[in-house]
């Protein structure tokens, strides 16, 4: 049993299950390959639960997570990121013993596979839905084209499919646009597989995000879903519309510091290095980057929106609170906070404690 | 000799020893005790670097760095963080074996430390000049006193003195404010340090902020100085006129993996959990996380603002570019780019690699 003394990470095992089990459940129900993104929890630990769910193939944002994972006994790996060629080495030590997925989106980089790589691996194109932040445009055929020549001149490459990471749904404003974009991106894809497979006819749609994964329910044409968010979700995918606050499986417990009265200020020990700085905007126009939870009757339950982190400096994190809750704060309490952005959260805390005080290791 | 493949924090020792020699001299000049913040490198190594400059004092944002940085020899330490009373069994394992600094602002925790600190520590009050973050107003000479009452009545405390950090200088909107807000922050602890010294005529005045340190000249009536940032600056100090771009001691290297020549944009392996969120906003308006620099003739320079790290997710960063410059940048080159908050960027990165490729491990 950990006993909490400083800003600490608890994870909540059965809320995790709980989400692996329904986005499983999902994956099958609709005949889609489940590769769910690591980099969320990046933890071996956290991904042997999702074994449970008959979990084989996985998916991580860097060849050095792809290292780690691979180390653990995950055999079947994408790495959701525009190749680096630069760690050609990497690759192929990695592609020597694993089933190995890339992406690209240029032929620079195909080129370069088709001409280095020494082990076979699964070559993904990526696409750009509307995102604009990587990835070919869907109509740009030809480019499209120039790459997959690279990739079929290279003997050890197996040209996948295309790959897309929606990532426009977390700037939807509301749920019925997040089925929009996601209808619009599914749209773009399956035109352009239809362009390609007469040549290609086993290439197959892969796609991403948690939002659409979790509340959308056409997945025509798609082949297999990389959700990672879900595992934990967090105030973001609350804030869309995407989970409940029941869904949260991570919290952060902070040390309560100092009171300021005059300006209803709670100050904790818990700043940018351990939230990450992501934040999204109240309903007072400011910037959150949490909220608060408390516990009543047993029950946990989140204060209404005007109770809130909104200040984090490296290791200082300013609570604004309602009037009538100051006084329910001391110097000396825990407070638990959900943070806006899980990933980047763990990412920074470097472990978790369970809710029963275990530690659990990250990458 | 580190092959650089993956992003990575590049400190150029040469100049983070001039930027230690130049303040250390500055404190010299001043009878100020120098005590610099350890929080913005959290190296054993670089702290190796202050003793060239007779440094034995030294500042930390926690209790947990005080325990690394006592690891590694430092004997004299304050803890610029509200004191966190949970932390109670560390604090009293630190006090018996270095000399311990700890910051109050509240009368729960000097009353808790009044009776649970076993070994003599020296207690800051914390004032707060105008940054607003934590500290009591220092016209407050009535929580002032009931602290005091409470610090004197313990044992083990001793009274030290006045203790701020002027964080309003980074909200300073150009170097003239910078010295007007310095100005009223030495005014307000002057005036707070000679209406209690009759009664306790050894107290001091500690000040923190990197801006005023390095620009203010003057110093009446302070005893120490504890700025950090400025052993490597940053984009945030060099944007404030604090320091120059020669000044700027680390810099990232990242790998570009696509280029998307329809809107000038960039990718790089380097993300939000290399460089941190932190931004300031650039003269178009957006947010900037780090500018460009390039090697000209054999001497590095920074590209103009048109030319800047405009977004950041988890391990990807968009580096908008002036056309012009589009075809300089290839797949597979390594870039440079400058850091908007030094501090947080290495908190992420976890370790350096020095100029001549050797790896310099972190906290």
């Amino acid at each position: 049993m950990t006993k909490i003394i400083r800003p600490t990470l608890v994870v909540d095992k059965e809320i995790c299950l709980r989400n692996m089990g329904k986005m499983a459940k999902k994956a099958a129900e609709h005949n889609l390959r489940f590769r769910p993104h690591f980099k969320t929890h990046q933890s071996l630990k956290i991904g042997e639960w999702f074994r449970l769910f008959g979990v084989e193939t996985i998916t991580v944002s860097s060849v050095q997570m792809a290292e780690y994972f691979s180390g653990g006994g995950w055999k079947d790996i994408t790495v959701a990121f525009p190749v680096n060629i630069l760690e050609i080495d990497n690759i192929n030590r990695l592609a020597a013993k694993i089933k190995l997925g890339l992406l690209v989106e240029n032929t620079e980089a195909a080129g370069f596979l088709a001409k280095h790589v020494l082990f076979p691996v699964d070559v993904w194109i990526k696409i750009d839905t509307g995102n604009n932040r990587t990835g070919i445009d869907p109509h740009d055929d030809k480019q499209v084209e120039e790459i997959i020549k690279q990739v079929v001149a290279g003997k050890n490459l197996n040209f996948k499919g295309f790959f897309t990471h929606a990532g426009q749904t977390y700037g939807a404003g509301s749920v019925d646009e997040i089925f929009n974009r996601h209808f619009d991106s599914l749209l773009k894809l399956k035109s352009l597989k239809q362009r390609f497979s007469n040549q290609f006819p086993k290439i197959e749609i892969s796609i991403g995000d948690t939002p659409a994964a979790t509340i959308c329910n056409n997945f025509t044409g798609v082949d297999e879903i990389r959700p990672g968010n879900f595992v934990f979700y967090d105030l973001m995918q609350q804030n869309l519309g995407v989970c409940r606050f029941e869904d949260i499986a991570v919290r952060m417990i902070c040390p309560i510091v100092a009171k300021h009265r005059l300006r209803n200020e709670i100050v904790i020990h818990g700043g940018a290095v351990h939230f990450s700085k992501d934040s999204i905007t109240n309903i007072d126009g400011k910037e959150m980057f949490g909220r608060i939870i408390i516990t009543k009757n047993g029950e946990k339950q989140m204060l209404d929106q005007m109770n809130y982190l909104s200040k984090l400096s490296q290791e200082h994190g300013i609570l604004k609170v309602a009037q009538k809750q100051f006084q329910n704060f001391n110097v000396g309490d825990l407070v638990e906070i959900i943070p806006v952005h899980s990933c980047l959260t763990a990412n920074l805390m470097r472990h978790y404690v369970t809710t029963d005080g275990k530690l659990i290791e990250m990458m």
